[in-house]
């Protein structure tokens, strides 16, 4: 049974201070789904194109064994498109352009064999859209939500409804703080679960990432680069990692869990190696382990008995 | 033999969101002593305060195995103070006094039996006197150098020149950038090794630290808190517990220092619980050892077989 992804398919324009690209595949549900392909296929893909979207763009997630039968492709619409320009500080972007066009009046239609599905991953888009599509799930046992300040600010209770239903929310430092107007992590962390989710990750970009699962919080560094080519799509790869290896273990432990945000990391670390989402086409699994074993060296210590 | 630390020893005004304290104890070379003293004793102090330091924190010292022989009380100075106050967010603090008194004029004296000492800690201080006391040693084996923005700004080049002696230089991530006027931390480290210290600990607050020894990088995670009463001397506590670790343990080899970092975390942990030196006024070894398993498993992460 494939692992369901919904949320955005883009054609970014993307600068940094070492390059820029135009038309460059983007949207969450793209970066979730490129990586979590190199877990487990095949990836059940829910979004929304228009008729400009490249060729070239399909044949690579077909490729990547991503099932495009609940992609729809509207004839009298063109594509989401973004345009965003990082600084020197990476940290730091400018929302250039942001046109929603198929993604307006986009409703999400889950095909019947994608129903069944046990592990579902809502990518950052319209929690209103991201209820739509759990309605339509039969029973799914493991749902990662994904969302953005955008969301918290502009469609707060509709983002509410969905972490009633989720059971692990992923969300970076300063959007924690947004939703819970809290600026100590581990306080804030409480509050969101109090909200549904049972399990909370918080990114903190360089800084690594926190895994709060039953009374356990879990610490992961981020791998150290000198150079972030293109910081875009980094959290959607980490959800797509994270999920993908939890959908190919189906071991919901929470020590199983602290080895996904581990791949959910490395993974994100590709994202950003190089532009857009070519970071993510070329891997090979061999290469996503040894960063895992990387991460291992990176963290781990011990006492001489 | 000893392990030699000089730096400030302060009376200090601090007051946070929770709670306010006057005429505490404060001062660089006082949270390391008290840190350092729980790994190796004794702890040669080389420091100075005016007549009006208070008795019962010279005997508190002494009970910590703190010897004073280097310390110079000065009959008609007063003692150095410093008033800050920290806000909600507690990354944030107003130094609202700075009164140097018998800092101004010091003049550290390193007392025949400590210039043997292989271990030295220079905790924050004038780079001017870290160079005097360095002057004195004989033949010293490591040697950790702390410093702040002030000394960065102020007194570059002879800070510089405490860098080409030193072993290990720890710093926090806003300083690193400072020094290098370089944003990425991973770039910025290497920059620092070429201006002398082998060995580099980047300390990132509620992020944790990272180090940077021989060809490793380790990425310590913080100790999760709920609480922080003041963050006064934590940067000082984990200089104290870094260096009296490996002085203890006599091991300088990288896998050692990790540990040796995550002990250093451990002990600002302690020291941020409670206002001053309160959080490392009573601790037992075993407490300590507690808290290195706590980042252990806050840290490790392995798949099943």
């Amino acid at each position: 049974m494939g692992l369901l992804v919904v949320g955005t398919l883009g054609l970014d324009n993307v600068s940094t201070p070492f390059d820029k690209i135009e038309n460059a595949l983007g949207g969450s549900a793209t970066y979730i789904a490129l990586s979590a392909s190199y877990f487990s296929g095949p990836v059940y893909l829910v979004g929304v194109v228009g008729k400009d979207f490249p060729e070239k763009y399909i044949r690579l997630l077909e490729q990547h064994d991503v099932d495009l039968e609940g992609l729809q492709i509207l004839e009298n619409e063109k594509t989401f498109r973004w345009a965003g320009k990082y600084h020197y500080d990476l940290n730091v972007r400018d929302t250039l352009l942001t046109e929603l066009n198929a993604l307006e009046n986009f409703d999400p239609i889950v095909p019947e064999k994608y129903r069944k599905s046990k592990f579902v991953c809502l990518g950052n888009i319209d929690p209103t859209l991201q209820l739509k599509v759990l309605d339509q799930m039969e029973s799914p046992r493991f749902i990662v939500c994904d969302t953005m300040n955008y969301w918290i600010e502009g469609k707060k209770e509709e983002l509410l409804q969905v972490l009633q239903r989720t059971n692990v929310l992923i969300i970076n430092d300063s959007e924690a703080r947004l939703l819970t107007k809290e600026p100590n992590l581990i306080k804030s962390a409480k509050v969101i679960k109090e909200m549904g989710p049972e399990i909370l990750i918080i990114k903190k970009g360089e800084h690594g990432a926190l895994l709060f699962a039953d009374d356990i919080i879990f610490s992961a560094p981020a791998y150290p680069m000198e150079m972030i080519y293109d910081p875009t799509g980094a959290g959607d790869s980490f959800a797509g990692g994270f999920t993908g290896y939890l959908h190919k273990t189906q071991d919901l432990s929470p020590e199983n869990m602290k080895c996904a945000v581990v791949y959910g990391s490395a993974m994100a670390s590709f994202c950003v190696e190089k532009f857009s989402t070519k970071g993510l086409e070329e891997l090979e699994y061999l290469r996503v382990q040894d960063r895992y074993r990387d991460f291992q060296k990176l963290s781990q210590f011990d006492e001489k008995e």
